[in-house]
């Protein structure tokens, strides 16, 4: 099992983070081929109390890394990475892990 | 549900850093209390091909918060903390999330 990971920097407006990732994000995430789950958390403390380094953290995931890949190299895939910057006012860092590798 | 995320840096040994996480880190991390998952995944590309941002993220999922900081208060919590300078030469950020949050 594999996941793409992004993990967004804190935005400029929350709110609007919040209002554009889930009616329009989150749907465009939903249509890539091949992910099994898509699971988002928000980040909420740190174990010493100190700033937050992300705001929120998005997990996609899926059966094998080719099929992770091929999702994001078919139209969906590329329209929801596109669309990235129309709400990431904060950054974003992706990248993909193999889980218990 | 919430999870606790560590984000390991490049290590500077990665042989060394792997055969310390499987066989004294991860077995310490299991004996926290109010865990119920533990998901490590090896980092292994990008989208685009640019470097790995990290080396290695943990995930562990617990009920909720509450929960959550009081497993990492308990002396076996404590203790898995701890541990973390024994081997994370490349550095770690930690955090905790709110999952659909």
């Amino acid at each position: 099992m594999v996941k793409a990971t992004a993990l967004y920097g804190h935005p400029e407006d929350p709110d609007a983070f919040d209002e554009y990732y889930a009616n329009t994000h989150a749907p465009l995430v939903e249509e890539i081929p091949n992910l099994q789950r898509f699971e988002a958390a928000k980040i909420v403390a740190t174990p010493d109390g100190s700033e937050l380094p992300y705001y929120l953290m998005a997990d996609l995931y899926c059966e094998d890394l080719e099929q992770l890949q091929g999702g994001f190299a078919t139209d969906e895939g590329q329209a929801a990475v596109a669309d990235i910057q129309n709400f990431a006012t904060g950054g974003v860092t992706l990248f993909f892990s193999e889980i218990g590798a």
